[in-house]
């Protein structure tokens, strides 16, 4: 069943936007008394279109959350299409938060003109694939930080080319209480040694992710990936 | 250094195809004497630009492999935007061998007429993918097989949307001693259970990926990446 993230409630009548409405009518071709799911508010539920193509309740449903950890990338700004394909596949991947920093060796810069509109259709980009991951709700996205502002609890890790030793692997099996990550992704030609120092005593663990050579825009789909697997839970 | 993938080796030349030869002359506008990493017979070699922009070998090096294991990946064939983020990705996360089967519910099926065509493209596609991970070897591409006629060694493994407990968590923790694996992922639509029968019978296991719904395109790049993750040596 199609599922449809509401902006607002209503007693038994669930608001969507303009562009969900737009597929139900012209797209999925809906009719009165069809059925889709609707996610307000963290909480799923049944609703069935009514002839106006008002939404309304029939039941709620209650779900599994995909994954008892709250994950956050911290990633620098990429090209428009790069950003697109880590914003898509990070809401499939599960994460929870993606914030924007500001990074010495970043490429892009964001363009504070441009910005809102940008934040607007990466917002769009994620509930869209948040929407076709089953998810109940819509990870948050921070346009743009300093690496000295991430002020973050639980265990905070950061990718470094500079790290041989210490891999991803060995600091998630030696803390793999935490319910709280946040990872850290440098650009194209990776952090500088002083934004590390300020990450490290910030309390970031630099970690190595072993010898694959990947494209910067893979890294986050590598490391969701990983931390997906590892907190699935083995019978 | 610029990395590329030789056609041949007489004496201390190497023959690169013409788009390298344009790569190099056009695009990287480099000139005689300037150094180039070729690769060939899966070894590397450190070269340099003579005057006529012929490649002479300069010396040998020395390589790791990035892992020790050998993957394949058996995927049905998709649409091309899915089908070329699929090879690019899995060439970066160190896939060996990508294999494409005909599956009852594939949407998009071979026209055989332009089967040739799209393997160059694809062939393509992963020489470039690997040039840029730096590897010293091209995943390569096998078109359209019947499923039954997977005849694989090692451990084989099929991702299953009927398969509710044995997770590939599991799967891998038990069998970690593999250094050949086969992953099968099924269309939008899933295998058939027809489909399943043949494969558990041919020695395939059915895991589950877990609670995550993904798009059919993400899922090779992350049970690549978990088998990169569990390839990497914890020391």
């Amino acid at each position: 069943m199609q599922r449809y993230f509401a902006l607002d409630k209503k007693d038994d009548l669930f608001i969507l936007n303009d562009d969900d409405l737009y597929h139900i009518k012209t797209v999925m071709r809906m009719k009165e008394n069809d059925q889709i799911e609707v996610v307000f508010d963290k909480k799923l539920y049944i609703c069935k279109l009514l002839h106006n193509y008002q939404v309304k309740l029939l039941k709620k449903i209650t779900t599994d959350t995909f994954t008892n950890k709250q994950i956050t990338l911290v990633i620098p700004l990429l090209k428009e299409a790069k950003m697109d394909l880590i914003l898509q596949k990070s809401a499939e991947l599960g994460v929870s938060e993606i914030i924007l920093v500001e990074l010495e060796r970043s490429v892009v810069k964001l363009d504070q003109a441009k910005a809102n509109k940008k934040l607007i259709r990466w917002q769009k980009i994620l509930k869209e694939a948040s929407e076709q991951s089953k998810r109940i709700d819509i990870p948050s996205i921070t346009p743009i930080k300093k690496i000295a502002d991430l002020k973050m609890d639980g265990l905070k890790i950061v990718c470094s080319t500079n790290e041989k030793e210490n891999s991803l692997k060995k600091v998630l099996k030696n803390n793999c209480n935490y319910d709280k990550i946040t990872i850290l992704i440098g650009p194209e030609g990776g952090l500088t040694n002083k934004e590390e120092n300020i990450l490290v005593t910030n309390g970031f663990i630099k970690v190595t992710l072993g010898k694959l050579i990947m494209r910067v825009e893979t890294v986050p789909l590598f490391v969701l990936s990983i931390l997906s697997y590892e907190s699935m839970v083995v019978k």
